[in-house]
């Protein structure tokens, strides 16, 4: 029985100034720190369930060390040591303990040169200090700081290795489904895929040159209802941060609004509205080139923007 | 391998008063008709990506003929016949050809007394008539009409038989999870159970008394933001009917609205925000009586109100 | 030439809890402190442009001590001096620096037994501590912490005395229009009543019995959009707050919520949504005693509420 | 006693193309026609509470006939024509029925060349077809077609006569108030002014060339919430129209998105958000050249366009 993947886990960050990011995804985003263990700090929002969905730490430049998944059953875990063997994919074992809230764990390089990381244990914390929800079904208060996004969502990763392999990759070893893709002349210039009922838990883009193959355009946090974006585009004004958006992407049909850690160079998308996919046959929706402007923005402000693709961080 | 159910499929209405529930399905509530089929109106929302969600054709009375479930692939199709038959279920074939958009399917009863209806195969017809939507992720336009929700998302039913027996053919033999659950004196009174990342596909309530023991309470249509539930209220208003709402559950967080055809009897709740359920090892939310004003209304105008709760139709 | 007023300018609150009171108008409703002189504490919502909209003083009862406007010119507070006498109406004139603020001012007892302060120089404050907006137009910054609403709108007030006195001195006295008003068998029961484009400025209602002829029901704070009294429908809840709502007015229209703040018992009143009036021969709505539900809560929870209706402050 | 206007009237447009003007106005924007008289069809949103706010009829061209402004009172119209002559002001002086709905009125033009209608008189017909609002003070239902603005807010005139004369014009003579100007290199390039509380009820733009010397850059309607300005952008796309936005203006602070009447080449403004100003002494918040692009898009799709700026119509 193949084994499969459940959701988007954890996204961990190294940041060149710790305390500026801190104050970004915490005082701004509004994420919730779940603790702090030997300089690296665990972050959720209010709604994820895990122990946290970004850890955050000091390094001496911006980057991402991994990208991690939960899978469905401890088993699954077991399943995808053996099929990434199988594949001739190196992968390295982790014992609990290596990365808090976290049980075993492997690690591996995708085809596109990103290090994804499987696990099935997580730790599930309840709030302390007073943040515990009213609601038997939420683990923080709502809208207890900053702009306070209900959960994370998905990662976008660029690569200039040969991303064919790695769809095909994404497909067929780690079981994702594409959902919408967008057609260049010689294949696939970005798919959007997810083992969920969201249209994405991973988008993929090709591009011809980066600083590094493997590169990390963003990570999302989800917000309930759109009107949301505009307060969160009111509060990173008057913090004095820039941003792209609010606007809403044809794929996906998300209402989006960019903008940068600036400790650390991440991007974080503040996401709302798009669609959930339950049909168990559903064909992916193709966008052609001359499509390309209304897939990536359907209304609003831009995400053709040169800086805003121009920037991204390395995901080692 | 389990056969599993995929989604949600449809529900078949059938009204005293015809003219009435297509006055209220299409043009205030805001459902597309796909097509008209000798009598029966085959409608949907704006991304119901399916045939129909819900079928409306003339009758003595106002009642449900069957709920119906899409499954994973077409040999889960198989997989339950064989599966209801190891379980003494009896079990009705019927060929693809009964049903408008729908394929080959199965039918019977629920220990509820609920009659369900398993298929795999749909059509998925383009909106007709210049009413196709410019997004290529989406069938109708959007705001076409009335409140326009976006999809069809759950059905709450009732029954007075022994609900735990249907609580565990649900998650046993359906493969449902239970995702949360209000605890009486004897045995769970109410669970909200899904095969999707949704807190539920359906709600079932265990009742004293009912006109005929397998009911139904509301089917439930989704919008994407809350502000679209306070202009539901306006529109309904508008067209002169009454309604309960608009309010936040405690269970599953989601935004209501409740307003009943006055054709059929059918109830329908206009739904949006809530939360999404991505951990597989998701432990169910307990409820207990004394929390019970807070599952049903967290805030809001309250459904604990008589006429709300006694008023269902029967499913046969 | 008559004297005008502009607009509603502030209320004087007493507390017999200072630190609730604080905590539940700083941190849950998010007004902002413009400073703190001998133990009365000066608030303002983020774009209230003059010094304060409420002050908050300790004392053995929660009470208002008046209720004060600001008139269009200096020269009106002359006039309506003048005025006020030659309705043998007792005026109290109090110098500069006696409310901080707040410049020259006149007292004077309401037929309905409210005291009322008038008017005309301000200070008009910038924001301290690194809290100003970074729009030129707005004081404070947006969103900066709890419910934030975006001004002062209105005061609905009580009384047992003869009200149709006190209609009258609003309109033929102090030159307010009779907006809407709700007709019982012997005369208004209830009156909005404005000086601005706003349906009310203020609204006075006449009750059988009342502790004390003159009583304040709730002042009220303005928010942009109808999602912000859902949003702050989720804080109160996560402060442990109860409150009614949200539901529609029909008069007004506007969407509302009452809390009451635990330390003075003075209720205050989210409000958003309603319309403007910019006719210059406005007729006031009437309402019928038939109509009343529909104009107390067009859908939504209701106003109907005892609780809600019993509870008042004294004004003195 | 100085004659004062009470409120913008309305705009009375001729456009080339009738039918794709009324399709745009009726059926995409969601305006009410209240009559058709002779070709000349009266509309007004759904709160209007006046005759008719646009006029629309056929013509060889796209253009503006004039803009309506009402007094006062009936005797703020026979000031202003005595006010007028005293400043040497060409008055043109029309009997009631001259236009449907308004009464007596007088014609002058502004000395940008703009031309202004004065009047007090007008019809506040009720709604009819069983189109009326169940609300005793609104004039149609809710949401009845279209984006379904609720009503009239301000006009947007540009000018390539020496603008300094008609600030002082629009402040001295017609008593309007500077709430926000942008200050050029060689005075104000453009000026929000306003007799309401609204922040303007005219922007009048200073522009080295254009066509005519006097033209219309917008109209504008007002909507409720922000999110109904979303809700706009979702349908004027699935009506194939371009727009401009969503954004947040600095001045006035209002959610805008711009489209354009396809028939005339009339551009409209949605518009929401924003503040209102009751204070007697609101002194004019100047924005430098520096500040401009803040000032015209605190955030989103920018207005800086050069379609959208040069696009304007001509004002008879």
């Amino acid at each position: 029985m193949k084994p499969e993947i459940a959701k988007l886990g954890h996204v961990t960050l190294v940041t060149k100034d710790l305390e500026k990011s801190l104050f970004f995804f915490k005082e701004i985003i509004g994420l919730e720190e779940t603790e702090e263990i030997d300089g690296v700090h665990y972050l959720r929002a209010y709604s994820d369930f895990q122990h946290h969905t970004l850890s955050v730490e000091a390094g001496n430049s911006g980057y991402i060390k991994r990208i991690g998944w939960r899978t469905k059953t401890r088993e699954c875990l077991q399943g995808f040591k053996q099929l990434l063997g199988d594949h001739h994919v190196t992968v390295e074992e982790y014992p609990q303990g290596t990365t808090a809230g976290i049980g075993e764990s492997i690690r591996f390089k995708m085809p596109s040169g990103h290090t994804f990381e499987l696990y099935y244990d997580v730790d599930k914390p309840k709030a302390t200090n007073g943040y515990a929800s009213v609601l038997k079904n939420q683990v923080y208060k709502s809208w207890r700081k900053g702009i306070s996004p209900r959960r994370f969502d998905h990662v976008n990763i660029h690569t200039t290795t040969d991303a064919d392999k790695s769809y095909d990759f994404l497909m067929d070893v780690l079981g994702f489904n594409m959902r919408e893709y967008m057609k260049g002349d010689n294949g696939i210039l970005a798919g959007w895929l997810s083992v969920t009922s969201l249209v994405h838990d991973v988008a993929l883009l090709k591009k011809d040159t980066l600083p590094t193959p493997a590169r990390l355009h963003h990570i999302s946090y989800w917000l309930d209802d759109s009107q949301d974006i505009l307060r969160a585009a009111d509060i990173l004004k008057e913090n004095g941060l820039t941003f792209i958006g609010p606007g809403k992407h044809g794929a996906s049909q998300a209402i989006y609004l960019y903008v940068m850690d600036p400790g650390s160079g991440c991007r974080v998308e503040l996401f709302s509205g798009g669609y959930l996919i339950f049909e168990p046959d559903w064909e992916p929706i193709e966008w052609t080139l001359e499509e390309r402007a209304a897939c990536n923005t359907y209304w609003g402000d831009t995400v053709q923007d040169k800086e805003l693709n121009n920037s991204t961080i390395e995901v080692r």
